[in-house]
């Protein structure tokens, strides 16, 4: 450590002169929320990152842009469903989907590791081209770094996008008001249940394909037919649960989930009962929430059916103006639970 | 390993089975000029892209953008004259200056290893943040990634770059001729020399600090005057020699360099001759090559000594028409010294 770090107190979590990095602050849930807001946003304030939405929203020259970045760390690399490559793509194009752009051009930057083999990179390389290709975006810069055996674990790939806003549309937590729809694209938790079966060599009774498809087509048909869409986003660290949160939370709205209709498919609810897990905290990587007025629902809907990636679409529950800030699940036997953000870590290294 | 990887010859030094990842591949040089060549390019094949230049250029809307992204693995990431944090933001900027660009939004996409001390992380952010000021760039997206103990060393950065292009300026090898001067900005190898002697902790008579600087505001100076500048570049990994390589084979040139003219700072030149190095391999982080018709030549160099990362600018040699695709040393004793790309590693890890 650098001499005359200045460790102040500065609120949050982070005060004291031990505190070392978590891998809960990397989960998508509680500590990531607290590690963006204590750290982050006070040191590089403006306010396209002052949104906190999956990328930033710029004007550059008149034209309307979407930029966002994530870092890809999974393990194993490859998983049923898809690898390293294919996460990478999806990730970063659904994320400039869900700011409602379309997106155009991707950056992959690698970390090797000294002796990966050549042929996995070539692997990877190929997923890549073949997702970016189903995407209908292009790669156009990149860089490589490899660092010496045992600094990194295999791979590690970062992918930033750009995409152009799509005309008549505002995608934000500010446009969510009570009375508007819940809407999820499809099953949750396949992409975590998947990856993980694979790290831990588990032999489930019927496997689990990981869910990581490109969603940009699927939300450029919806935006085309309803404009008026409110807020768009993927629940994948931290699962659905943590990224109603954080909307409810931006939104100042309370969100009222019905647990008869959360949508789980029975070996993934099989695996979670096994293992503990809760499927609305699991990652996805090939899924959205879409939160809308009541009377576009049924054409929301219409159109999300159509699509492969989303046949099984349907409302799981609505936008309250009670309870502002807190999700709450309506179980099956009636009562209320509350639904926190993810606190601590689930499953590391999921995406 | 997944199954059923294809593992066809398909040319260049590539195609073996038993083929893996070498530091050398992440060098800037020769390996790396072979994956480039051998593995992404065919992959992800467009026009963007087959520019290699330092980022893609774009027309997005009727807006003509830089793209550029670059991950940094340094290693100490605390050196003389700098960090990870500074290194991210200025490799990233000065990326989108040598296209043309006026660097305007940066992404950040951190990976951090279990443990990390918080206060470190702060540090490098503060770093980033305040290079990002005197940049006069936006940091307006990010995500954050933690992996367990032991899976990553310490910390990785990942910057992606979004730049607006300057009108009247064409920045491409293409337009590398014979007769154009060479000016480099300053001395060489500074850079390597901070970080390898922090990182292996040698008392030198004269502390040697890194060049680590952001250039968009130099470049943009230099371009508002001489918008004929036909190339710029900065010599990071594989140093000097690498680049001018690369120029020389992409415009289809020869190169002569004048080896009395080459400015390397005599306690940088103490270690390389100590350790085995030449500086003309080594990585800068604040330097820019540029190459520009003889009567321009002036006039640039008089922008550049006016500037306080280039007040040592000076033109080292010209472009020629013999030889093509090759760079030469006229050495201090009248013979010439043929300058290839870097070939295997010199310095792993060193931004």
């Amino acid at each position: 450590m650098p001499p005359g770090i200045n460790m102040g107190k500065d609120g949050g979590v982070m005060h004291n002169r031990e505190e070392r990095i978590l891998l809960g602050h990397g989960s998508g849930g509680r500590l990531s929320h607290d590690l963006i807001k204590n750290i982050m946003l006070p040191a590089f304030a403006n306010s396209a990152l002052a949104e906190l939405h999956d990328g930033a929203r710029l004007a550059i020259g008149g034209t309307q842009l979407a930029f966002t970045t994530d870092s890809y760390v999974v393990k194993p690399r490859f998983f049923p469903g898809g690898d390293i490559g294919k996460l990478a793509v999806c990730g970063t194009v659904n994320d400039l989907a869900m700011c409602g752009a379309r997106p155009l051009y991707l950056s992959a930057g690698f970390i090797l590791e000294e002796g990966l083999p050549v042929a996995e990179l070539k692997h990877i390389v190929a997923s890549m081209r073949e997702t970016a290709l189903a995407a209908g975006v292009d790669i156009v810069t990149g860089d490589t770094k490899v660092v010496e055996k045992g600094a990194v674990d295999g791979i590690y790939i970062n992918t930033a996008g750009i995409g152009i806003m799509l005309p008549r549309v505002d995608i934000t937590a500010k446009r969510v008001k009570p009375g508007q729809d819940i809407i999820v694209s499809g099953p949750l938790g396949d992409h975590a249940v998947a990856v993980m079966s694979e790290r831990h060599g588990l032999t489930l009774p019927e496997r689990v394909i990981s869910d990581c498809a490109p969603l940009n087509k699927l939300i450029e048909a919806m935006l085309a037919e309803v404009p008026q869409i409110a807020m768009l986003r993927d629940p994948t660290r931290g699962g659905l649960a943590t990224t109603l949160n954080e909307i409810a939370a931006d939104a100042g709205v309370g969100m009222i989930l019905e647990e008869s209709l959360m949508p789980v498919r029975p070996e993934v609810l099989a695996v979670c009962e096994i293992l503990g897990f809760d499927p609305l905290y699991l990652a996805n990587e090939g899924k959205v929430i879409a939160i809308v007025e009541k009377e576009y629902s049924e054409k929301v809907l219409t159109i999300m059916k159509q699509h492969e990636f989303s046949a099984a679409a349907r409302i799981i529950g609505t936008v309250t103006n009670q309870a502002a800030g807190q999700v709450a699940l309506r179980t099956t036997v009636g009562g209320l639970r509350l639904l926190d953000m993810l606190s601590g870590e689930q499953l590391p290294r999921i995406c």
